[in-house]
C-alpha cells in the first residue's frame, strides 16, 4: 500500500460503515470513500418494525448514535476521517482499470472513482412478487427508511383497518405484532405450511402459531397470494389461491436476496444463492475485493454447506474482519450458525443450528427431544414458560440445534447453545455446564440442561417418549391404548385432553393402581411438562410394563386443543376412584 | 449388585434426594433410605432470603414441587418410592461392616442401617463466628427453613429498626436487598477490603460498592467484628475493630464450610477446603461411597485445582451422576467454572472463571478490560447498562474469566462466557459467535463480542488504555498529562470529572484541533464508555502523538465521583472555544 492507500466501500449501512470505520481507525493512509445509493448512512433497519409500533417514537433514533449524534456524511468526514457519497449509486466495476463508475442519483452526473481496494457492501433486496397490484397505492415493503416512514403515514390517516402482511418469516411476525398492536385486523399469509419455514420444525412451529391466533392474528398458511387487487389507485383485496381478503394495506416480506448484481456484472463468483462467494478473509474472487453483509453468502458451520442469512449482526463481524484485512491485517470469519430470534407479541422466537427435519436430510443419526419448563423457579416472581427442542446426532452426541419458544428468557439458552454448537459441544458437555444459578435468573438445573438430560435419557433408553404428533396420528388410526394422565385431579379439571383413552391417575397412586392398569395394552403416561410423564414411565418400566412411554411436552404442548370446562361429575367421580 | 440394591444416602436437600430419585428411576430393585436431620427434604434454600423479602409469600412454596405438591417423606415414598427419615441424624459410618448408625433426634432412638452403596450428602455448614455474643437473641444465620421464619417474624414484631449483616458474599449482599427493602437500617460489615472478595476485582467491587451505597446501605469494608453485645438477652450492638453499630437484629453470613465430619471419622479423605474428595465419577476414597453437594471440593475446570464452591445447581449435576452410577451407569462430573450470580436490588452481578487477580497468580500472562455498553440498542425501549470485564490469556488469547455487572442482562453473557470457558474459547471464537440479534435482545454486536474485540485490539497493540484507577493514581502522583474529555458540552455540563488535567474537546472537533493539544505530555482520551476514547485514541495516533491513551469503561466506570452540578460559565466559555 503506497501513500495514499485508495479505498471505496459501496454500500453504507452496516457491513460497509463498519469496514470503512475499522480501516480508518487501523491506517492513517487510507483514503475512504462510501458510495451509498440512499439518503441515510448507517441506519439500523432492523428497528423499523418497531418504529412502525410506536416502541420507537422517532425516525432519527434509527439514524443516530447512542449520544444522539446524527451518522451523516458530516460524521463520518469528522469523527472517522471518511468520506461518503449519499444518492450516489454505483453502476460498473472495472475490475482492469481498478475503478467504479458512479451516478448522483439527483443530477444524473456521473464520476469515476480509483481503488486500490473495493469493499462489496451492498446488502439485500427484499423478494419481488411476480404478481399483478403490487405497484398499488399503500402495498408496502420494508427495506427501508421510507418503507417505515410511509406505512406509519398511512396508519396515522386513520383509513386502515385490515392489513395482510404477505410472507410469515421473521420481518412479517414482527410486523404482525406491530399492525395488530397499531389495532389494526391482520392476516398473514405464508406460503409453505407452516411460519417461520427453515427456520422451526413443524411441531415448534404449530405451538407458535396457535399463540400467533391467540393473539388475534388470522393465519393463512400453505396459500399463495396471487394478486393484488384495487379499484381507484389503492389496494382493496388480496387474492389467493383459495380465497380473497379485504386489505387497505398490504406488507409484503416474502424474504431477502443479495444484492449481487454489481458483482456479477463484474464477473465475480456467486453462490448457490446468488450472494458473492468470499473466502474466510472475506475476499471476493478478485483479491482486491471484499464483500459482506447481506451480499454475501456464508459457510453454515455445522453442515459446511453455503448459507445465505442475512443479519445485522453477521455484517458487522464481517465489516470488522474486512476493515482489518484492509489494513494489511489477517483476520477471518468462519461462517454461522443460522441462529435467529425474534419477538412476537410475548413470545420469544429463538433458533440455532439444524432444525430436526434438516438434520435429518444431512443424514445425522437425528434425535431429539421437546423439553417444556419454567425459565426459574416455580416460587420466584415472574417464572415463565419456555418449550425448549434440542436436535443432537445420537452417534456423537453432539447438539446439532434448537428452538426455543415462550414468554421466558428465551435469548440466553438460545446464545449458551449457540455457543455450544460453535465448539462441537456434547450433550454430556452441556449437562455439566456450570450456568450462573441463583432464583432470579434459572431453576438449579437450567433449562438446556435439563433437555440435555432428557436427550440423554432418550439415546440412553431410559426414557422412551412420543411426540404429540405421533399420539394423534395414532389416536386417529384408531389404535387401543391408554394416555395415562399423571397430574392431579385438579389439573386434570382446569384443562384436558379429551379422548375415551385418556385415563387420569395421579402419579402419587400409580405405585398402588399396578392391577388396574392393562398388560396387553401400550401405555402412553404424560403430565404437564413430561417430568411427571417420564416418572410414570420408569415406574410402570420398572414394575414390568412392556410398552410404556411417556408423551413429551405434556399438556403444555398439546397443540390440538385442550377441554377446559369443568369435567363432567359423573366421569370425575368415576375416575376419582382410581386417583 | 444382588436381589434388593441397598443405598442409604445421607442427607436429603439437594444432591442426595436427586441422587435417590434418580437410582429410583434406573434400578427397580434399588432399596433407598435417605436420612435427613431437619425436617424437611429437599428445600429450596437458595429461596430462603425472597421469602424474608416478602417475594416468596409462603414457606412452603419452598418445600413443594411446581404444581404444589409437598415433597414429604410421603411424597418420596408414594411418587419415587423412597424411602426417607427425618428428624434423624448419622452419627457413624462403620465402612468394615458397611452399616450407619443413626439416631432420631426426638426420641434418642438408635438403628443401624445396613448399606450396599452409600450417598455422603451431608451439605454444608455455616461458619461460626469465634466471637462473643452469637447466642444472643436475633442473632441470625440462614441455612434452614427455621433461620428464615425466625427472621421473618422478627420483622413483623415491628421491633427492629437497625439490622448488621455480617459477610459481604453472596447471602450478604442478598440479604441486604432483602432487610433494606423490608424498610431497615442496614449494614454490611465485611472483614475484606471490598464485598464478594474473591468473586469479583477491586475495580469492578468498587462499582457494585458504589451502587449498593446508593440504594442506602452502609458498607463497612476491612472491618473485623469483634463482638456483639446485648444487655438484655437479645443483640443491641456490633463491635468492630474500628467502632461499635447499633443493630436490634444481626445475620452472620461469613460463608460455608463442608459438613464434612461424618466422612472423615470414617477414614475418607478430604480436599485443602475440607471437603469430600471425589473423583469424577463422585465416588469418594472408597469406592462404595458416593459424595456430592456443598460437602465435597471440585476440579477448578480452568486451573485444575481444587475448589470449593458450594451451589444448588452443582448438587443436583452430582446428584444425577452419582445415581447413574449407583445403578451401574457410568457418568462423570468434569468440574466447575467458579461461576455465580446474584441480584443485589436492581444491579445483576455475575462472574466465571478467574478474576483478574486470580489469573495473575496464577501465572497466567493476563489482558483485561472494562467495556461498558447498552444490553440493547440505545433505540429500543428498557435498554439498560451493563459492564463487562473480561479476562483473556495473551499468549493463548483464550479467556479465563469475566465478571458482568449493571441493571442490564447480565445472565445471558455470563452464560455465555461460561460455556466458552467449558470449551477453552478463544477471543477470535468470541468475537464471531453467532449469537441471537434482534433489537428486543441485543445490540448487533452482543456486548461480549464487543468486549473480545476491545480486548483483541488492546492486545494486539491498535487499542492503548489505562484504567481508571491507573488514572487516579497519576493524577494523585501530581503527574502532567492531559484527561481528554471527547464527548459533547452537554454531557460535559450533566456530570463530568473535577480535576484540572480535564479538557473537553468533542471527537467531531478533534482532527481539527491537533494544534492545540501537547505533543510533549501524555493524553489520556475518555467518553462515555470508551467507544470514542478509543476512536480519539486511534486518531491522534494516526496524526502522530506518540503518547496517547485512553481511559477503559469512561465516565460509566469512573469510581471516584462526579460532579454533576452545572459548569461554571467561565469554565464552559473557555471551554467552548475549542468544542
Amino acid at each position: 500500500m503506497g501513500e495514499s492507500h485508495k479505498v471505496v466501500v459501496i454500500g453504507g449501512v452496516a457491513c460497509g460503515c463498519k469496514a470503512a470505520a475499522r480501516l480508518a481507525r487501523l491506517d492513517p493512509a487510507a483514503d475512504i470513500t462510501i458510495v451509498e445509493q440512499g439518503s441515510v448512512l448507517s441506519y439500523a433497519g432492523c428497528g423499523l418494525p418497531y418504529y412502525i409500533q410506536g416502541k420507537v417514537s422517532e425516525l432519527r433514533d434509527l439514524t443516530s448514535t447512542a449520544v444522539g449524534v446524527p451518522r451523516n456524511p458530516n460524521f463520518f468526514r469528522s469523527v472517522k476521517g471518511i468520506r461518503a457519497l449519499l444518492n450516489t449509486r454505483a453502476v460498473r466495476i472495472d475490475r482492469d482499470a481498478k475503478t467504479v463508475e458512479v451516478i448522483q442519483l439527483d443530477t444524473g452526473v456521473t464520476d469515476t472513482l480509483h481503488y486500490d481496494q473495493l469493499v462489496l457492501a451492498m446488502g439485500g433486496r427484499s423478494v419481488q412478487l411476480p404478481i399483478e397490484g403490487t405497484r398499488l397505492d399503500y402495498v408496502f415493503g420494508l427495506r427501508e427508511l421510507r418503507n417505515a416512514s410511509a406505512i406509519r403515514d398511512a396508519l396515522a390517516s386513520g383509513n386502515i383497518q385490515k392489513a395482510v402482511i404477505v410472507g410469515g418469516g421473521l420481518i412479517g411476525l414482527e410486523m404482525s405484532e406491530a399492525l395488530r398492536t397499531r389495532g389494526l385486523d391482520v392476516t398473514v399469509v405464508e406460503l409453505m405450511p407452516h411460519v417461520l419455514s427453515g427456520l422451526l420444525d413443524t411441531d415448534m412451529a404449530v405451538l407458535l402459531e396457535n399463540y400467533i391466533t391467540d393473539q388475534g392474528v388470522r393465519l393463512v398458511c400453505g396459500e399463495r397470494v396471487v394478486a393484488l387487487q384495487g379499484d381507484s389507485g389503492s389496494v382493496e383485496r388480496v387474492v389467493t389461491d383459495k380465497q380473497t381478503l379485504d386489505a387497505q394495506l398490504v406488507l409484503i416480506a416474502v424474504g431477502v436476496r443479495p444484492n449481487a448484481q454489481l458483482a456479477i456484472d463484474a464477473g465475480l463468483e456467486v453462490g448457490p444463492h446468488g450472494g458473492i462467494k468470499v473466502n474466510e478473509r472475506m475476499q471476493a474472487s478478485d483479491p482486491d475485493i471484499y464483500a459482506g453483509g447481506d451480499c454475501v453468502e456464508n459457510r453454515h458451520l455445522v453442515t459446511g454447506d453455503w448459507a445465505y442469512v442475512p443479519l445485522g449482526s453477521t455484517a458487522n463481524k464481517h465489516g470488522r474482519v474486512i476493515g482489518t484485512n484492509l489494513a494489511g491485517g489477517d483476520d477471518t470469519f468462519p461462517g454461522i450458525m443460522g441462529t435467529a430470534i425474534v419477538k412476537v407479541f410475548g413470545y420469544n422466537v429463538g433458533r440455532t443450528g439444524l432444525t430436526e427435519q434438516q438434520a435429518l436430510e444431512h443424514g445425522y443419526d437425528v434425535v431429539s427431544c421437546v423439553a417444556p419448563g419454567a425459565d426459574r423457579p416455580h416460587y420466584y416472581p415472574g417464572a415463565r414458560q419456555i418449550i425448549v427442542k434440542l436436535i443432537a446426532d445420537k452417534k456423537t452426541r453432539k447438539v446439532l440445534g434448537a428452538q426455543i419458544i415462550g414468554p421466558g428468557d428465551v435469548a440466553k439458552r438460545i446464545d449458551v447453545l449457540t455457543t455450544v454448537l460453535s465448539m462441537g459441544g456434547t450433550l454430556e458437555q452441556v449437562a455439566n455446564l456450570d450456568l450462573a444459578y441463583a432464583p432470579p435468573y434459572s431453576e438449579a438445573l437450567d433449562n438446556v440442561i435439563h433437555a440435555a438430560n432428557v436427550l440423554r435419557n432418550i439415546i440412553d433408553g431410559v426414557a422412551v417418549k412420543v411426540s404429540a404428533a405421533e399420539v394423534m396420528s395414532r389416536i386417529e388410526q384408531g389404535e387401543d391404548f391408554v394416555l395415562l394422565d399423571v397430574r392431579s385431579p385438579q389439573e386434570y379439571e382446569a384443562a384436558r385432553i379429551e379422548d375415551p383413552r385418556v385415563r387420569l391417575l395421579p402419579l402419587g397412586k400409580l405405585r398402588g393402581a399396578f392391577d388396574t392398569l392393562p398388560k396387553d395394552k401400550p401405555i402412553i403416561a404424560f403430565c404437564k411438562v413430561s417430568l411427571r410423564g417420564y416418572e410414570a414411565q420408569r415406574i410402570l418400566s420398572n414394575a414390568g410394563f412392556t410398552d410404556v412411554s411417556f408423551m413429551e411436552g405434556g399438556v403444555s404442548t398439546w397443540p390440538y386443543g385442550l377441554k377446559t370446562a369443568p369435567a363432567a361429575s359423573a366421569a370425575a367421580d368415576a375416575r376419582g376412584e382410581q386417583a
